[in-house]
């Protein structure tokens, strides 16, 4: 049997492998596999690589063939214990002869559980949580999806050190460099949906597409968040070149000829929650928030900005326009507290990435 | 003969050594040493550790002694030609029988400079601009001075991600973490002065001191940019813990017993250019300039802020007061651009350092 720091070693390669999956798994988690021999020496790698296509554990288990009999696996995530688009995991372990399996999340989706406990009733050794927090950290996205039947929110904003996103005329191009701006392309294509506010919509009219990276022809769903049905038919957003939904409110009377999707009202705009539940109920995983600051604020106050994406330009504006609009704080024991996960910069402009300090997808 | 990359290798050391000065040499540059054998081997190192004692190169013939006959110097800046508190450097570098000297950056000082020029005259190989760039940053605040004739200025800044530095009911205690707030005390007690506006001192009744580290007793001035004298005298400010300047417009009418500085009056506020060569005047090499808002917008849109020393919270507000004030910025093409110089955490926070992409001071 492997010792801790082995099993902390060959579970942060899962990890790593898990990762080259993102931006084309969805609606599916990212998984990473390496499966050792009897010997301990690695005998397999594998990780989901899209929707449809053999789950880690699988892709894993072909490379090792018999050399898995005796072995060990690691999987980031529980093996699946249903037949979906594919087999369960736990049985193609089981026949693999596989004597144990490291895990380091357990599955929060009660279709697929129940992989640990097959395994441990066939007298496989199971052993879970290891490196969980790393794991978790890789597969966010998909667990606040799994977990809370919701899609998961990144905001994404580009400001000045002193948090304005355009001049006191309106003005902001371009506030980041071209190197911040292509790498938000990158982030925005792994995402299922990218949402506007019909503020946005009105003042830039963008076309919130994106070149997805993973060469399925697929482009991420659009979504305007439009309470009152105001977006115009000409927008660049209702243009044929991807998917738009326009979220309106249920009583809300427009002439809009487009996908609507009618929610109820909350605190003078849409119940963002329920939009989120819908998107998820449609396989959207993750979603890309992308401006203006007052639907940025509305996320941040109902609590569903799961990730914080800024990009901070080296300059000073003074005035204009704030990255991030009312959020529902009066006084500073309600500011809403974030850490930081990464830092780094991206041409001269700094990238961070923040969380909620007490995010609520998070396992307890 | 050594070589570039010798050079730059021991240029580099001698920047590191005079980092060691840093917050105790004022009003005298840092300045770090490093002297080599006739064999290239090191012979003695020194820096300027405080006004009134040895000067770098001084310190470092000391420790080399005899060996320094035939050696190589390298100085971070040009070596004083003159007599001052200590004899001139150009003669003790003769006086050891130096046969080369390096310099990283030539005096600007026009009652110091001359001293490459003497040891050239006396058959000395100078070479001059070896790794400048990294001397140039480590020496900044007393290049300003001696470059502009006004005091170098750090605006240090705390505020949330979005730009906030306290919530809408004026809060603000704390939006960053003890250990940045210790790490600004460690950065204010380098400065020679610490600024703040009258606004901060009716809302704040801030102490404005420092502990400073060098052990000499030293307190940083107190100035407060108070237009028309309204700062009352009873305010913490005008404590006995340190002396403070109050500078007022030359016409103001105030009753204010204390130390003040008349200025002229620029744009509503003062001449922040004539503040800073008054206290340029009075030796002070490096100020930090504290809040609030609008007196940094003042000194931004003037063009005097000379570093930005930003604590950045992973926290977000939506509303309330924001780090910058107006700094004359209509549109995106007037915006202050600037390069960072450094990032890291100190504790959860972020500290940024950046400073002007094009800053008046610099060499051209």
């Amino acid at each position: 049997m492997e010792t801790p720091e082995q099993d902390a070693a060959h579970m942060a390669r899962a990890v790593e492998l898990a990762g080259h999956g993102h931006g084309s798994t969805s609606p599916n988690p990212l998984v990473g596999c390496v499966v050792l021999d009897a010997a301990g020496q690695v005998a397999g790698e594998g990780f989901h690589a899209y929707a449809g296509g053999p789950h880690a554990e699988v892709a894993a288990l072909a490379r090792a063939g018999e050399r898995a009999r005796g072995g060990t696996a690691y999987v980031t995530l529980e093996p699946c214990d249903h037949t979906g688009r594919t087999g369960p995991c736990s049985r193609a372990l089981l026949d693999a002869g596989v004597a144990r399996v490291v895990i380091a999340v357990t599955d929060p989706n009660p279709k697929a559980a129940g992989g640990a406990a097959r395994l441990r009733a066939h007298g496989v050794s199971v052993t879970s949580g290891v490196l969980a927090g790393a794991a978790e950290r890789g597969n966010e996205e998909w667990l606040t999806y799994a977990r809370l039947g919701r899609s998961h929110v990144t905001w994404k904003f580009a400001a000045t050190l002193d948090g304005r996103s355009a001049a006191e005329d309106g003005t902001s191009q371009w506030i980041t460099s071209p190197e911040a701006r292509a790498d938000v392309h990158r982030m925005r294509a792994a995402a299922d949906a990218i949402v506007a506010g019909i503020g946005t919509v009105l003042a830039d009219d963008p076309g919130l597409t994106a070149r997805v990276r993973d060469g399925s022809g697929r482009t991420p769903l659009r979504v305007v968040i439009d309470t009152e049905g105001h977006t115009p038919q000409h927008a660049r957003v209702l243009d044929d070149k991807a998917p738009t939904l326009v979220a309106v409110a249920e009583d809300a009377r427009t002439p809009l000829k487009a996908d609507l999707l009618r929610l109820p009202r909350h605190e003078g705009g849409l119940d963002l929650g329920a939009l989120l539940r819908e998107l998820a109920a449609r396989e959207v995983v993750g979603v890309f928030l992308e401006g203006g600051p007052t639907l940025a604020g509305s996320f941040v106050r109902q609590g569903l900005a799961d990730r914080v994406l800024a990009y901070v330009a080296p300059a000073l504006l003074g005035s204009g326009r704030a990255a991030l609009g009312a959020a529902g704080v009066g006084t500073i024991d309600d500011v809403h507290r974030l850490t930081f996960d990464d830092f780094s910069l991206i041409g001269p402009d700094l990238r961070l990435i923040a969380r909620p300090a007490h995010p609520s997808s998070r396992e307890q």
